[in-house]
């Protein structure tokens, strides 16, 4: 290793342990974290000038006293000008988020449309329309997005960023990577562990649960100690084929009685009488390239619900206990400490929570002392798009060097 | 920190990082540990001269030139001194085994009695005097056990020891450390996580399973990169209680269909027409201190299929299905790299390992390119006290220290 070599490698090291603290801290003046990390006062105050320079880091306009020597303005994660883009591919909507380094949403898009009627070509260039327009919306704002997650409802190798098998969109080895072409580096993740990631990122703050991401198909994410546990080939979560009944109704995984078929969207929107084709609202939309109006779907659902039909209460009461059964294989299987239930059951919570809870409590109460909470996310169908942009976010802490080198 | 202490903290550390080469290689020199471990060989040859006085390690016999400097003696991990015993109660057996630091065998011994049939105080006596009988064995044999870990089924409270809840054998908040007095260290732990760690360290060699231990209860280990996956409250595992069928049979545990009611022990016997109290002959025996002869349960019901007996081969079908159920769904949960089937299941695997894999294959062969493998454990129902001493192994490599200033 030549010196020039070394000097660099040391010189990423510091900065990504000057920034990961400041990331940590929220807002910290240089010579605390001169004292936090062991290095010299100049050295951080060098580090953190080359930060404030590629717009990573800015200073608060708050001085604090300091313990020894001259008071010093502290400094945070700069909103103002890094971002990230988390995209979306589902059954019926495209999704588009880009949220700043300060882990701020700032632009949110969604396409309500049936990606089962169109060629994976086609998704790919309505996704890649939709998110290369926001992108020059974030550019409008001060924004410049560095990198991207897309995620699909899946199963996805990683490396190649290729989707292996996406049943509801009857997609099988479709590569996404090359097709999808955006001016900053992008990788593909599943749809389910992404949501997870999202309610670990920007939820309700716990490190320990199982989250449930509601769908037309139903996925998983376990985090354990504040990290998404993938499984042997990357492909554990598929909560949505877990068997509820072995001599169930056929499921497009080639299974049988799948968890999907009783509590996935499209059943119960079926089971309720409504289309289930109606294309949904999707991810919460604030701009006027998207229809404002919710889908026909979810929306119609909570519109029965509320005025207490009985066709859509006993859906929800029959996808609440499917759900049941299936967490209680769960809870059985891996212990998570709480639940959390997103996508389309964060709306549909005031109606399936219970029966869900009231399934594991009548069937794991006996074993267990502490039957899991059963929890509403608060990020509901954002979670997928937030948890791909926040990977970005997580990235770009850890080894800021390369957006500063270039 | 007083010199003194630091002393011998340096010590533990270098006594814990020369015995765990020293396990790891199988038998290596102290110029190789020198070199290995950055320590001068007058500290390696001061710390292995105190590992053999303590019966840790031993010299092989076999001398190798060294790469620098004279010929040097093999070392290894001693089997003549230190032992360790792995202890079970099991619903229809008691079971002891004791294994020496160099993890071989030593000594198995296991009773077979209905332990439904008597109070906890009962069994953990009847434990104590086979335990204590083994112990003299031992010493006869010139092994000092130092510790010990009991495997039980059910959920356990690792720091009290105390069996939360084990449904098969009707326990309930059961303390078993102060109650069973051995003259060394105790812990307990839950069966079939001890079980999967019995095939980590004395099984296949793989790194990456989930392990199922057949017994009158059904659970299983999920072992992840060489290391146990407990959940967050430490009951991960209880694939006995997935639900195969949601309106299936009761089962003990509360719940309903769970694959213990069409896959235990009892379920299997008794779909074959065999009376499904019998004690089994539990792990293999080779003392005089218990019957030699298989117990009625298992061994009758491997005699009626090898004359194809056609309720029995039906027994193994109908169980095989349900096995193959509910680990479709773990695979769909968790992806572990391959399945080891133990315990009961590992006399019956000619008959339940096809039934198994194919319906796996059926149900996960259109989602996943590669369904996890079905295999054979080779330690049946032995695994369970083999992991519960290979605990107390693993710790003495990892902290020897005690075991010399004692």
């Amino acid at each position: 290793m030549t010196q020039a070599v070394r000097h660099d490698a040391m010189r990423a090291r510091n900065l990504a342990l000057v920034l990961g603290e400041v990331s940590a801290r929220g807002s910290v003046t240089r010579a605390a974290l001169a004292e936090i990390t062991g290095l010299a006062k100049t050295t951080v105050s060098k580090l953190i000038a080359d930060l404030i320079e590629a717009g990573l880091v800015v200073e608060t306009g708050i001085v604090r006293a300091g313990e020894r020597g001259r008071p010093g303005m502290e400094v945070q994660v700069s909103g103002l000008s890094v971002a990230a883009i988390g995209l979306e591919i589902n059954v019926n909507y495209l999704a588009v988020h880009i949220v700043d380094l300060s882990r701020s949403i700032r632009l949110r898009r969604a396409q309500p449309v049936d990606n089962r009627l169109a060629s994976p070509g086609d998704v790919i260039a309505n996704l890649q329309h939709l998110a290369l327009s926001t992108v020059d919306e974030a550019v409008d704002i001060g924004l410049r997005v560095v990198g991207g997650v897309l995620a699909v409802p899946g199963t996805v190798d990683l490396v190649t960023g290729t989707v292996r098998r996406a049943p509801n969109l009857g997609w099988r080895d479709v590569p996404l990577l090359s097709p999808l072409r955006m001016p900053f580096p992008m990788r593909v993740d599943n749809e389910a562990n992404l949501a997870a990631l999202g309610e670990l990122w920007f939820g309700a703050g716990h490190r320990d649960f199982l989250h449930v991401s509601g769908e037309i198909g139903v996925g998983a994410g376990l985090v354990v100690r504040g990290e998404l546990f993938r499984g042997f080939r990357g492909f554990a979560g598929e909560l949505g084929h877990v068997v509820v009944s072995p001599g169930g109704p056929p499921c497009h995984c080639g299974g049988q009685g799948c968890l999907e078929r009783y509590a996935g969207q499209d059943a119960l929107l079926s089971a309720a009488g409504i289309a289930p084709s109606a294309p949904s609202s999707g991810p919460g939309q604030d701009a006027p390239s998207t229809p404002g109006r919710p889908g026909t779907g979810i929306a119609e659902l909570l519109r029965r619900l509320e005025a207490s039909d009985g066709d859509a209460l006993a859906a929800c009461e029959r996808a609440g206990w499917a759900l049941g059964i299936a967490l209680t294989s769960a809870v059985n299987l891996i212990d998570p400490e709480r639940i959390v239930l997103g996508g389309i059951y964060a709306p549909l919570f005031p109606w399936i929570g219970g029966v869900v809870t009231g399934t594991l409590t009548a069937r794991l109460g006996e074993m267990r002392e502490v039957v899991p909470s059963v929890e509403v996310s608060r990020l509901g169908t954002e979670a997928a798009p937030l948890g791909a942009a926040g990977q970005v976010i997580q990235q770009i802490i850890a080894d800021p060097a390369g957006l500063l080198n270039a």
